[in-house]
């Protein structure tokens, strides 16, 4: 298979179910904070843990439309995280994804809001009904947990502050992976396990696209870190050398560009091998794990 | 039956579950993030939010104790709307409760960290297993729905922006029926609602203590709005006077202090109406409308 192809493919569908959740023009008093909403999610993200889901759900045999609540409700959160991460009490940042960030177009206030608004409607989503009907409720209730905490204080929340706590200054071996298997590895390892629980999976493989979830969860942060490095700005639509201005703590500057290298690429294999007691049905989530290291963007 | 016992009764009860939510002492890395939310979220509640969700389960026979999960999840989002609200970008508050505000004490960036990780944490508690025993997967779905409608851009975050932007405005006659619908009431409706749906209550039930819940809630905010000006600072924990000097959109503003003490009673009337048709197990939800607008703080 090509994974090109199957990427345009299930974007375009999950741009479509995206589309389906915000009215096209907001009205009505409180229409700004939805068009700061909609802004930022349509801001041409890669939607990679959406894709992720789905792959996972189709790796065990599931169907990728049943998951598309919980697969959008992933995007969701992914751009809250942003916008919260852009403001200027967090990453100060002005561009993402080539476009002014949310807080630069809509304000501060605004932009704070629409982050709370997508971390709520991504539950609102996932409790659907809709997604009820499709899959058994008690599996929609334990994804509804995993995903929460792989976004809350244990997961995503828990390696931002550190993130921000650690710019600068001298910290303990350990922390940068601490800090990268939670900032982004959290969200991405429940996105393909929640399309896996989802998709029907038994325990054993839920297990092993969980595994597989984590290993690219981490290569994929690892492969920021470098692309702030060697990428170019043009085409990842954000400024390059921010962290090195910002003495953050990566895996470059911690251990150095090329064992970064290194550990991406083991990284990316051990995810592969995770998989080995899976079919052809898994191939997109094979390649998915070398597209996340290989990516430029 | 007695109102205070009752009411200390079930904040005792809150008060040890929502302790057993958080380490006591919180370790690693993100112990901070820990550490912001437990502070707000054991700064004195009156735990409202919860006690109607309790009540709301025990007016329709149900068990007050099976929806402890929901009941602390709901204190849970009250309480990330406070820190988020008290940001120097939104409300620009120091003093809350009679304590300082959430980022006084840990800093912007923490304290905007710990409302996201609160409002996350509530749906990992809603969608909690302990919860999933007591009451069926699909109504606890229902209520997670309800909850985050209630706290999304259609709710809570609605009235939040529309009030933000109306500071200091002429608005339509309307809009602050819209904001205080929103900004407090959608939430206090859907907590005893939840209550309801998880109590095992029939639809005409819910409907009721729905509708209830819609006249306590805006009964609430137009309380609040009297206290900020009747109020006492020492009593309340807050400031008084803020929203003459914001210019915010209030009842006394647009109708006057006399009209909006008597738009107050008939909410209180027209919630005890709602309720004609339950026995005594409402009784204090009946209790409850009375106190929400003859509160001191």
């Amino acid at each position: 298979m090509e994974l090109k192809p199957y990427l345009s493919k299930k974007r375009a569908i999950v741009d479509q179910a995206l589309r389906g959740i915000f009215p096209v023009i907001p009205k009505g008093p409180a229409a700004d904070v939805v068009k700061a909403m909609a802004y930022s999610l349509f801001a041409g993200g890669k939607r990679l843990r959406p894709i992720l889901c789905i792959a996972g759900a189709e790796a065990v045999g599931g169907k990728g439309t049943s998951v598309l609540p919980v697969a959008c409700a992933l995007e969701l959160i992914h751009t809250y995280s942003l916008i919260h991460d852009d403001l200027p009490v967090m990453d100060n940042d002005d561009l993402r994804r080539g476009k002014p960030t949310n807080h630069k177009v809509f304000g501060e206030a605004v932009a704070l809001l629409a982050g709370d608004g997508l971390l709520t409607e991504a539950f609102r989503l996932m409790g659907g009904s809709m997604m009820a009907e499709s899959v058994e409720a008690p599996s929609l209730l334990r994804v509804i947990r995993l995903v929460a905490e792989a976004a809350g204080y244990e997961g995503m929340i828990g390696g931002q502050v550190v993130d921000i706590q650690s710019e600068g200054k001298q910290v303990e071996p350990g922390i940068v992976e601490f800090i990268h298997t939670r900032k982004t590895g959290a969200l991405i390892s429940a996105s393909v396990a929640s399309g896996a629980i989802l998709g029907g999976g038994r325990d054993e493989e839920v297990e092993a696209i969980t595994l597989y979830g984590r290993r690219i969860g981490l290569a994929f942060q690892v492969a920021d870190d470098i692309l702030d490095i060697e990428g170019d700005s043009k085409t990842l639509g954000k400024r390059v050398g921010v962290d090195a201005g910002k003495r953050k703590i990566t895996y470059p500057s911690v251990v150095g560009l090329a064992s970064s290298k290194e550990i991406q690429k083991d990284l990316a294999e051990q995810a592969v091998g995770a998989l080995k007691g899976f079919d052809e049905k898994a191939e997109p989530l094979r390649k998915l794990a070398v597209y996340i290291i290989e990516r430029k963007r």
